[in-house]
């Protein structure tokens, strides 16, 4: 059974993985030459899914990312106990982050300010339960974090090895995002790593600890040429690419390994309009290639087998309806797409899109298996 | 216990409904006299709950609209029977339409295409289970349907009527959702009413019945002044509100009766940032009022009892990450909000905000009462 018949057995819209490009995006960047000097500890956020996670962590135990607390748990359920919850801590997470400990998941958190380190020194003696952290730099301006040169950097410190606790620095560009093509990357990618050796080398000059020196992000992770004073680098979105990442040329056209389902419910022929049922519902509302070079609406239309129709994008969204027409200024005719058509819609931001559905069906990298499913989470 | 101390146990984000706003919303939507002569058929897809939905509803069986047929599968399981599936209808999920009908669900179906009309009817002949279908009528240039005077009407009514399936005509402007004011909505209603009744009065001289005449949005609904010749009016985000609803005029911003909590996880004080552990993941990707007279960013900002700060929006997100900051050219000055202070966002959308939780808290009518959850569910 090919993989038109046999996706033609769901109903849409689903989402969809591609096993084998998956699987070479995983090892595509587990292999990079210039990540052999340091752990890499990839982001589990954008999968929310234990078969994805075991995929692409490189020991049972781990290490891995994740950006809410039920990421560790389910992560931790499944046995991978080396985790960084890479959000600023407040303190009313503090119990369950306590209770991950309690049962064994070395779970490091974030913080940059004096007071979530008091927090966490209160919350780790009054339970007689260690909270180790990273103290977050900032290396783009882009969100949270110290900047290098900041006395708080310090202060932090001596609150946190006063108790234990401190573990070490941690940071991401998250503008690189903002940035095209590799040289653009690499540069991110050393102005991460500046801030995060910098700021380690602070710390170790003022006599304190500093273990983990982790930075990275996707664009970051595939352009670095030096790690030197880091000990891990992060990225994530990398598992299943999406047309952002294409889009700033961190991954080609062919690697997104992610799409949705869709089948055609009507057409507007008058004006060039073909209706899925696929809507901002299932495609989220995401428009993260509005500012590229290549606006591809809220999605990229691929026939049943992934190959993009060229010019076809989704133009517009309603809670269950996707309108796909062809390109601003595009020359080539609008595809004959009978009601009942399945399509395969490349995703602008992939974290995004699968946060929309509660499991992935798979395509299995042997082409003569039935379909997988695998569940996916959601939550904090 | 005040509303500030129930909220306080609770771990962040978390979507919230206050249900003393929302009953309030019900009643005035179900009150205007301008309905009295038509049924009401809310849309069950902005809250996706049975609790939710059993408020919504003027009596046990409905009417309701549902966007899903996961919709229809639950609100039947809640003995919701007489539904409108408002998106047009694939073959393949025909099924699923037929085991609800079998199962004693008045679920009705969308179509405007002569194919779709013959599945249905082959799928009807071939179980023996008649799947009444309204036809969808264009009346804004919005997305599907068709436009008054195709001639396809009448030639897909007699498909079906030949099969015994035709029931009525549906309209929807999506468009009035981009209109402001009172006048305007009115008028948008009036185009609504219009296509509908045309569309009826047309089956009906070409002696095919037309007993449901439906037609409706939350603004249109908020602003018709005449329902002559429609059986039905439809609307659905009205239950909660939302900014975009309040920048077209529709709601005052103290109507808005659902909301993110959320809490201050850090600060980047000389930017001028407070950020909190609300995201796009909680919030949507949704930017519904980015082309309003009043960009709300992701959200307006809230304390903790729901009082607005004013000027205090979500100025940009990341995944798990909100960043407040304060209008662009606003002349307050920031409030001192320190780390672990919960508060309250707005949201644009609420269905696409409150589609990114698996469950409400709602802050009950009673005040002496505690918080209730309700379950929420999505998916297709």
């Amino acid at each position: 059974m090919n993989t038109a018949e046999k996706l033609s057995a769901l109903s849409t819209p689903e989402l969809i993985i591609d096993e084998r490009k998956m699987m070479a995006n995983i090892v595509r960047m587990r292999s990079r030459p210039e990540l052999a000097k340091v752990s890499l500890r990839p982001h589990l956020k954008t999968a929310k899914s234990v078969e994805v996670a075991l995929r692409l962590i490189s020991t049972p135990k781990g290490p891995g990312t994740v950006s809410t607390l039920k990421e560790a748990e389910v992560y931790f359920e499944a046995g991978i106990s080396d985790l960084i919850y890479a959000v600023g801590i407040s303190p009313q997470k503090l119990p369950r982050v306590l209770a991950l400990h309690r049962a064994g998941c070395d779970l490091k958190v974030l913080l940059d300010t004096p007071e979530q380190a008091k927090a966490l020194i209160e919350a780790s003696k009054a339970h007689s339960s260690p909270i180790p952290a990273l103290i977050e730099i900032d290396s783009d301006g882009h969100r949270g974090g110290l900047e290098p040169g900041d006395p708080l950097l310090i202060e932090i410190g001596r609150i946190l090895h006063a108790g234990g606790l401190l573990r070490g620095v941690l940071t991401h560009a998250g503008d690189s995002y903002n940035a095209v093509g590799r040289e653009a990357h690499a540069q991110f990618a050393e102005k991460e790593r500046l801030a995060a050796v910098t700021t380690a080398q602070a710390l170790r000059s003022a006599g304190l600890p500093c273990p983990i020196v982790s930075a990275g992000s996707t664009p970051t992770a595939s352009a670095i040429r030096s790690t030197e004073g880091l000990t891990e680098v992060r990225a994530g979105v990398y598992v299943f690419f999406d047309l952002v990442m294409a889009g700033i040329g961190v991954c080609k056209m062919e690697d997104i390994a992610l799409s949705v389902l869709t089948t055609v419910i009507g057409h507007q022929r008058s004006r060039g309009w073909i209706l899925v049922d696929a809507g901002w519902m299932a495609l989220s509302r995401d428009r993260g290639t509005a500012r590229q070079a290549v606006d591809q609406g809220y999605g990229l239309v691929c026939d049943v087998d992934g190959k993009a129709f060229g010019d076809l994008i989704v133009n517009s969204v309603n809670q269950e309806h996707g309108i796909l027409s062809l390109r601003p200024g595009s020359k080539s005719s609008l595809p004959e797409l009978p009601v009942g058509t399945q399509l395969r819609i490349l995703p602008n931001h992939a974290c995004a899109t699968a946060a929309q559905f509660d499991s992935y069906f798979v395509i299995p990298e042997n082409a003569d298996a039935p379909l997988k499913t695998w569940p996916r989470f959601g939550g904090w």
